[in-house]
């Protein structure tokens, strides 16, 4: 099979750039974020997000600081039209953020989207077309002036439309759409007919928004495009230069904060980078690298684990374990001159000192998450390792994200006996580290319903000595005790990891179930580990050891 | 909690540069590649690879065409010193393919890293010892001479060692370990001392690799500190100048790329971009950029299924479904507008004209994949779905991927009968797509047994009107009867994509199961459905449907 030919494709042809000033620009301060979570990562899902879901991202979106939300694409969407509306009507808004909407140039599109933002404060409208040659010729089949119309007439449309409704403060956006696949020139030109209509001035600015719709070229090329744009534009000083990037050559990052160093003042994105095909470009960790280089990103990602939680929960699509900032194992080593190295540094560091630690380009506490020293037992084999004898010979299948955190403690009693454990002194130190919470709580009677596919739990706990009822719903039981929890306490708790299994009866523990969860509260995650006749107990008191771990360094209490 | 605070970190001061003009390059030819998958990829796993998924490993490797693999660090690991010797003893690397190994700069680490080299035809030795400000600080305790004197010294053992087996041909190379972390001049300096040693040539190159061992800035800054180290390093026509970027801030395909504008040579990475933390640059993606762009990337990557499929088996890691190029739904378009313009595109592209197609930077069919348009019948409600009506009308609870498929075909139905579906309709449509291959394969009888949690499976099969025996072991029915057909068929046989359930006794069909699979063979991806009152035969009745249809395309045939 010759279909892996490379020479159907052509290269791109970058601007020739004699005035190229973004290489020598440092980016000293956060741009202006636009979450597109909810438009562009919503319509790329395979199921999209439900109200609850959309509610649930637009509080957490809110909650991380986020001032502009593009919320939907209302004229094309009757469950994004009723979003909206209830934004609105149940004044889910706060004062200081203002909604987004997409439309495309088109004018009941434009009628029916202001229609969906009666009664907001304030809005910014955002309408674009398509002006890439390929659209242009393949697609739409109309040439540069009949595509610069239907811009120019969508902008009339979107200003006629704007002045019916003057209790809004509006914001006009406009988007060349497939800009990397426009020439430069014809951009600008589109854009300048758009804004003579709009007569933005620099208190009253409008948005020119330039979607690498498609990624096409190395990221260097879209700084260089930017630079242009942000050269050529006309009314440069009452316009706010976005740009929106995608990823479709693992470059969606780069090419946005290369863009602006090149003068882009605003960036659209997603937490964790959803959208279309392989994604927009991730707000997160490009916050991330501005707080790392001691730059206030204007948003708090400090509670990762809730971001992590929603952003699955919500795309109902996996975050990888590299994933930076992110994933599971980004503050692992697995390496021992990397652990020695860490552990050097970390010794010597003052609390109020600049951070230094090699192979951690951030402290992983600012995002409540622990640094990870795996060491392993004779570990390449794997025939002696921790994990291995805990199940061989007591019949424990610690899930791996256990695995990891327990290497610590074993590192820690090898260190001190200064020399190899055996089983018995493994499962000791297992059973100290996690069946050793005695004084704990633990769940009596309960109550569970499932009806509709929805489980109702209803359970009497000993809280510290103190009786305590927690009811809540939810799929499954552990959903509904979880929501029970976050009903009766103060700080918010997230579960982490889950699972269980039976342990076998060689061991003398008869029909025993196990289960180890890992729990978030308040931004901070402990592990849980209980042991029950039934899987039910087994579960709950899991989840409960975590949380009695977590009571004496955070203060858990009763709300 | 206000852990959270960026006042903690200090920015990197990037160098003043005015003879800049990477940005001006663009890349025309493909890098060399060296694959670390087997090393700095292994390394970073939870589990790290045993011998036979590192054999695995090595022979994709090679059959995608590398020629420099780094397989191990032999002096710090017996399983990768056992490796390297298994691979040289057994003939197993190719006359054009070059294996290499890392080494710290320590005298008996280099020994014991030539002995596991003995009889190899040629081999790349890679020594390395850390020379970043932290490290020479809070690590070592030592001046910039200090490390400067590990690094000659180890040079000089390399050199004398290498006089001892004068039967293979050596190439040695040197990373100043956390460059990015090195003052320049001083990274200079170093290296320029390394190679005083080895005194390379033109015609006998040194390898002089620059690792960003964490991504601490911006890819510009990494290109500018490559392109003065390419302008400043003593001998440069006698050397090979090498990149090896990591992803902290998810930007080292970008930073391997502005690097090799810079001036780099050869490129260091992983498949998918397995590695330390946030991984090892991706080479698949960087690959695939410049393919995309007309250039021959050196490597085959059409079987992107027999990639994924491999990476995953050898890691245990997932592949994200937004991952470039390799991703589950990165060839996917939810949005009407963008499936027009493909659709557009499309029929109007001549076959060798060149790749032009809104959304789609490059053709899917290239690497065994189609394009996939999502429709939804009453979307975003879920409630008229296409998937819904199936599930509660006939017990059929399609996985996800197939949901993607059949929607296409559903969207053709409708097209012809210009008009909303109904139930009966559309499970008509499922039987017909799915369910009437009553031409094709099925098993007849079969034994299965599991000993030491291995399972082997005995079938007879009807293919095609003839009889065939297929015999495999593997990790459950499935995966035994996989490694059957492949001990069998001429064409390699990946399953990508398998799931299993009871249908419901609410519409006649008593408790017969039903199984999904989805077959890669020879790359391309064909699917499969059966229906038994038998769990296993109904898998297994599954995957040869997926084998029926493969056989009029691709032709699979008994080897």
């Amino acid at each position: 099979m010759n279909r892996f030919d490379h020479r159907k494709y052509r290269p791109f042809a970058p601007i020739r750039k004699t005035d190229r000033r973004w290489p020598d620009q440092v980016i000293e301060r956060s741009p202006q974020w636009c979450s597109v979570d909810l438009r562009d990562g919503n319509q790329a899902l395979i199921e999209p997000m439900n109200v609850v879901q959309k509610r649930r991202m637009f509080e957490l979106l809110v909650r991380l600081g986020f001032k502009e939300i593009e919320v939907g694409f209302p004229a094309a969407s009757q469950p994004d039209f009723d979003f909206v509306r209830t934004l609105i009507t149940e004044q889910l808004i706060p004062d200081d953020v203002t909604i987004q909407v997409l439309t495309q140039a088109r004018e009941e599109l434009i009628q029916r989207t202001f229609e969906s933002l009666r009664g907001a404060r304030r809005a910014v409208v955002h309408v674009y077309n398509s002006t890439s040659t390929v659209q242009r010729e393949q697609v739409f089949g109309l040439d540069r002036d009949g595509i610069k119309a239907i811009a120019v007439r969508g902008a009339e449309i979107v200003k006629r439309e704007a002045r019916k409704y003057p209790q809004t403060e509006w914001v006009f956006q406009y988007s060349p759409e497939s800009f990397t696949g426009t020439e430069l020139d014809y951009a600008v030109e589109v854009c300048d007919a758009v804004t003579a209509v709009w007569q933005p001035t620099p208190d009253n600015k409008a948005i020119i928004n330039l979607p690498a719709t498609v990624e096409m070229a190395t990221p260097n090329v879209f700084a260089d495009q930017v630079e242009w744009v942000c050269d050529h534009i006309a009314r440069r000083d009452s316009l706010i230069i976005s740009v929106h990037t995608h990823n479709d050559r693992g470059c969606g990052v780069a090419a946005a904060e290369l863009a602006v160093m090149a003068g882009a003042d605003r960036v659209e994105g997603t937490l964790l980078g959803n959208g279309e095909r392989t994604g927009n470009m991730d707000i997160v960790t490009m916050a991330l690298n501005l707080y790392s280089q001691g730059i206030d990103p204007q948003l708090d990602l400090s509670n990762m684990d809730e971001i992590v939680e929603c952003v699955k929960a919500c795309t109902q699509l996996p975050v990888h374990p590299r994933h930076p900032y992110a994933g599971e194992l980004v503050f692992t080593a697995f390496s021992g001159s990397h652990q020695d190295a860490i552990r050097k540094c970390l010794a010597r560091r003052q609390s109020d000192s600049p951070w230094e630690v090699a192979y951690l380009p951030i402290d992983p506490e600012d995002l409540g998450r622990d640094y990870q020293a795996v060491i392993r037992i004779n570990s390449q084999s794997g025939k002696g390792g921790v994990a291995y004898v805990l199940e061989r010979e007591y019949g424990i299948q610690m899930p791996r994200w256990m695995q990891i955190e327990f290497s610590a403690q074993v590192q820690r009693a090898t260190e001190e006996s200064a020399g190899e454990l055996n089983g018995p002194q493994i499962w000791q130190i297992f059973r100290d580290h996690y069946l050793a919470n005695a004084s704990g709580c633990s769940v009596h009677n309960y109550q569970l319903r499932r009806d509709n596919g929805q489980d109702r739990l209803d359970a009497e706990i000993d809280w510290f000595g103190e009786a305590m009822s927690v009811s809540g719903c939810g799929t499954g039981v552990v959903g509904a005790f979880v929501d029970g929890l976050n009903r009766q306490l103060a700080q918010p708790v997230v579960l982490v990891e889950y699972s269980e299994h039976a342990m076998g009866d060689d061991h003398g523990a008869g029909s025993d179930a196990i289960a180890y969860v890992q729990a978030s509260v308040d931004g901070n995650r402990f592990s849980g580990v209980a042991v029950s006749e039934d899987i039910v107990t087994a579960s709950l008191n899991a989840i409960l050891d975590a949380l009695a771990r977590a009571r004496d360094e955070v203060q858990v209490s009763a709300a």
